[in-house]
């Protein structure tokens, strides 16, 4: 089998952020598999086939990718951001533990992106300059009672935080039982980070105290990220610049 | 003032995971800032001058970029990985607000990287798809008892765990004292990945349980990854694949 499958991270919408390792890959690639609006960032050429498929559909794309591979197909799976943080590396690795045996015999490789939320943290500042925790607030695979667990105990140890998916159409409720938890939790005004679309030309970024935080500040395209207690605000003439020391 | 100071991320050591941006930055760039190994990595040339610093010194580093930057030079902060996770960024923050109030108006600029967790998750597999927390393991700038609270918060949160600056000569003993804690809170025999000098020539990986961990298999050039309660392993003819499922 010369066929091999490429996780790769195109970063968070800037295409300069986009490796060279990944765009090596993207050239040598027969065929790009992905979730429709990751697919549409590479560009057409001869002798590359694009298969976009929808959201939610992971494990059967990752069957796809790996069925092609197994075939002598030089395979990238495109996910915006890092391919390893809430991103189709684990999906690819989850269709392969329960695939076929041979298929363990791929040459399968991970490259890592720039994350959305270290996007949104340079575009901001530094908040994630000191001990953090990343947590997905989507609950289609996860309970909401660990989600909620998961941020009362970040709560405690004073993690900044970083949340990916913080509010969709069909969970409206989550995100404002998430602030509601944290206002109960950190006892305080902290502030927290709206950054929507970053590193994109309608990027925009909004810090607000956390007693202030409402849910309608998110939406599926934002980055949320909530200071710890010693998180700070520097007021400048160009702007808010939010950073959390090194020291404690 | 037409001075900058951009504080940008070199990534883990593989130029071809340094950012176009990132490029950019440095090609119009006057001078360039940073710890000698990772300014060290940047290519002389006519117009650029380099100033190379020892480790320890970050605000006063952080300072002489501010300083030249007011008078109208062109900087570069280098950081290896991405600057905003326990690297510069937050230095050059302090520093600023600390300083002259003109500093304020300056143009700064944060130029994510890849950083040493998502690299080594990436060579490894995926151990980070699921939820995950990141800690600084020197006690130089936070007092232990803290950093201890939060490695049993992190187990009790059943967080996946990234460690910066595991070990070094001056604190040997800190990481012999993380393993028997994780030990006592995890009580089991999860995964750890010891991912050394990650994404470079002399890269080493390294998986072991948790009950079978050791202080040497990590010093200053390694990323320690401590799977959740389901990180799990795939055995290939290829070597072992680290991931975390998306669900539990």
């Amino acid at each position: 089998m010369n066929g091999w499958v490429v996780i790769a991270g195109l970063g968070p919408g800037n295409e300069a952020m986009v490796t060279p390792e990944v765009r090596d890959a993207l050239d040598a690639a027969t065929d790009v598999v992905g979730y429709i609006p990751y697919v549409a960032r590479v560009a057409p050429r001869e002798g590359l086939v694009l298969h976009a498929s929808d959201n939610r559909v992971e494990l059967d794309r990752s069957r796809h990718a790996l069925e092609m591979a197994a075939a002598g197909k030089r395979v990238v799976v495109v996910s915006s951001g890092d391919p390893g943080v809430f991103a189709m590396a684990s999906a690819v690795f989850e269709a392969l533990e329960a695939g076929p045996a041979d298929w363990r015999a791929l040459e399968i490789r991970v490259l890592p992106g720039i994350t959305a939320m270290l996007a949104a943290a340079a575009a901001a500042g530094a908040p994630l300059g000191h001990d953090f925790c990343t947590i997905n607030l989507s609950d289609n695979l996860k309970p909401w009672a660990l989600i909620e667990k998961r941020l009362r105990l970040a709560a405690q140890a004073d993690f900044a935080m970083a949340f990916y998916n913080p509010r969709s159409k069909s969970r409206p409720e989550g995100f404002a039982r998430t602030l509601d938890i944290l206002r109960d939790a950190c006892r305080d005004a902290r502030p927290i980070l709206f950054a929507r679309a970053v590193s994109t030309p309608e990027q925009s970024l909004r810090i607000v105290p956390l007693t202030e935080a409402t849910p309608e500040m998110a939406d599926m395209r934002t980055m949320v990220i909530v200071g710890s207690s010693t998180t700070r605000i520097i007021d400048t003439p160009r702007g808010p610049i939010l950073y959390t020391p090194r020291s404690v």
